[in-house]
């Protein structure tokens, strides 16, 4: 069933539906909190199920900052032609890949770093929390 | 004069660079803290001068968290083809627009929501930190 709001034109998506965009992508951003302010890192990413898989290089901020931490993640997409949108956001907490079969998986998920940054570290996020919202035009939506 | 790190690929983009790119999209995200956790929410933005635009709906938990407060904000581009990428963060503080100055200028901005959620209230955000960086494809740099 599609939970369309007919006054916004914004549909409610589903856990389901939600985890299934999350693999469509390989770019999110990851929000965490330093010192009581938000900041914001976009990575590139893979799903290990329904966990959230990135890397990290050591002794960086992000890497000091997203260890064992609550974090946010997000994703979108638009097209600006149709003015169609999509948003999936994750809230979850941040954990190092320590578990050798863990660790054996992250490795196969291919997750290339698009800089040439050696990012040793996976964390993986398990979402706790998911949201998200299809923004479907007007247009499309009555016609 | 580009900083580009040999190494890794990435070239560190100064506050001018930043400035014009966040000038050339109208899609970020937004992060700010609530109750001590990080919270992402994709908004639709314009540049009133170097002060990032964005609508908010009273009611809703976003225009309460982000009153006031302080915010990153993240925009980006990939292309995977090349594998060419840059992002762009700000922090600031995110304030409620209410001089009638500045009220006209975010009004002239043709700031339409994606969607035909009333979106009444402008907040504005001062980049305070603004920082950039941009992924020159390996086989690019080296020419």
């Amino acid at each position: 069933m599609r939970l369309i709001d007919a006054r916004t034109g914004i549909e409610v998506m589903d856990r389901a539906e939600c985890l299934e965009l999350l693999g469509t992508t390989d770019i999110g951003r990851i929000a965490v909190v330093d010192a009581g302010h938000p900041v914001i890192f976009p990575v590139n990413y893979a799903m290990d199920g329904e966990h959230i898989v990135f890397r990290t290089a050591p002794g960086t901020k992000f890497d000091a900052t997203v260890r064992g931490t609550p974090v946010a993640f997000e994703i979108d997409w638009t097209d600006p032609g149709s003015r169609a949108a999509w948003s999936v956001v994750v809230t979850g907490w941040a954990r190092v890949v320590e578990t050798p079969e863990e660790l054996a998986r992250a490795e196969a998920l291919e997750l290339q770093p698009w800089s040439e940054h050696d990012k040793p570290h996976f964390v993986a996020v398990h979402p706790e929390r998911v949201s998200g919202r299809r923004i479907v035009p007007a247009d499309a939506a009555s016609g």
